[in-house]
């Protein structure tokens, strides 16, 4: 069964899912209506929610409570939907299918679609803060949370998935060495996954050395994460990964496939996925968390073989 | 002598233009060099640096220090700037010049243009929680700094400025009632100036009725400020407003003027203007600092006369 499948995963799922609405609602109410409508389309759109899943993992195995962490899982999907909603845009990647919909800003218009992302990238830090004014007759815990937020600005930032987006951006059309591949991919897409391990970890309270552990799992996974989807833009259909396929190649977009060709590709795959499992490996925590946590990495490489 | 040349304004604004590019330095150190290039751009953009210089006013009036609000100064002005830049975007109120110079998408290209404001709104909170970080061992002053990181996030969120814009979006060319005008400004504009003064007086150590007062002083002032703004889009030139005059009449937008009229508008801006003093008569706080802040409100009354 995917780990996607399983009862675990699912539980958390549902747990983000049965969150968000009531942050939007929040988040609405004394708001723009037409606003509301558009993040709410795309925050509320079927995915698999990987990185607040991770995150409440993560956390479950380092100990802690998955409500704890709640606010945390759903401020990290509202910045992985706000980045989703601007790399759409027709000035970026000019994506007209998402997840299988049409993309926000050919439901509400560009402008719209351009508000709906800064809308939900400021939720993110709205539901972060909120979260803070809760535990502020706390003082460990408040620490234990600002220490967690600063882990997802940083990742979301001018040194962290921004930045890779900005040179995704610039290297359009253009040859690509490897290395500035890495550092495209590494902050573009690995680096929220890396924040949501790391996040769940210190959340659960986990010592610091266990949590570079988790954080470096969540690299190799996001990594690994990035190379199978550039091998399915090459080798799936539109219908299966609910995007325009062979979109990469027609943008000249850098992507691994592109730069390595693919069986060096499913190489750097397996190595990715044999060093997130390592790093596990080397973490301490609930040892059926661990197991489900391996399992994701395994998975993306045999859904992309 | 206008309050912006006042030595007290412009040491609280040297304070600011001192700090924002080391924070920058530090944000495109490890991050894109064409992402921080643009980023620079427009944050490092000559200007009055009024909601930076508010913060700080309030903070001093308040009792407290400057140097311990400035990450939170640098923060608010680094929201005003993202604002900025996706509000001049092509699918939005599509302006070529800003301040005087050509805007972000005219020089960088609109994906950059995008990314440019997104790096600035997500640098504000990393900014924001590497201060966290470094009062962690104090929990009092942890506690006051997330309160006041928190009026920032509403501020600028799905209930505020972003909020305003898409209301304003909205009502492009469309006929506007009075009080959706209101809901457009109170958010877009006056909510960012209302959270500067907030936040200063609570990072100053302000007691809540206090803090209260300063808010709303800031939020008079701020709807004091677009009423202004659009006054002068309609009788001041090009030059004197360092951005494209007559451009909100040519758009259609909702401005004040042109639902109210223009001497309609000229008495709103005078009530705004005493509404802002008279919550400043009912503040605690130093004399001189509060006598300047009283000055600033004069001042936008007389410039759009």
């Amino acid at each position: 069964m995917a780990s996607w499948e399983r009862p675990e995963y699912r539980a958390m799922k549902a747990l983000v899912e049965g969150r968000l609405p009531l942050l939007m609602d929040g988040a609405s109410a004394r708001g723009s209506k037409a606003l509301a409508d558009a993040m709410r389309y795309s925050l509320l759109a079927p995915g698999k929610r990987l990185r607040p899943v991770l995150l409440l993992l993560c956390c479950k195995a380092c100990g802690g409570q998955a409500e704890e962490a709640l606010p945390f899982a759903c401020a990290i999907e509202m910045v992985h939907c706000y980045s989703l909603i601007h790399d759409d845009l027709p000035c970026m990647d000019d994506d007209d299918l998402r997840r299988g919909m049409p993309t926000s800003h050919k439901v509400y218009g560009e402008g719209m679609a351009v508000l709906a992302g800064d809308g939900l990238l400021s939720l993110a830090f709205e539901t972060l803060h909120e979260d803070y004014a809760l535990c502020s007759g706390e003082p460990e815990k408040l620490r234990r949370h600002t220490a967690a937020g600063r882990m997802l600005a940083e990742a979301c930032g001018a040194c962290g998935m921004v930045a890779g987006q900005a040179e995704d951006l610039a290297a359009e059309g253009k040859a690509v060495p490897g290395e500035a591949l890495d550092f495209i991919h590494v902050r573009k897409t690995a680096a929220l996954i890396r924040a949501a391990a790391g996040m769940g970890a210190v959340l659960g309270g986990a010592a610091e050395e266990d949590a570079r552990e988790y954080a470096a799992y969540g690299e190799s996974l996001g990594l690994a994460f990035q190379v199978a989807d550039d091998i399915l833009d090459v080798t799936g259909d539109t219908q299966v990964i609910g995007k325009t396929a062979g979109k990469d190649a027609a943008q000249q977009k850098a992507t691994y496939p592109a730069v390595y060709g693919l069986a060096a590709s499913r190489v750097r795959l397996a190595e990715l996925t044999e060093r997130a499992a390592c790093a596990l490996g080397r973490a301490r925590g609930d040892a059926a968390a661990i197991g489900m946590l391996s399992g994701l990495a395994r998975e993306l490489e045999t859904r992309a073989k």
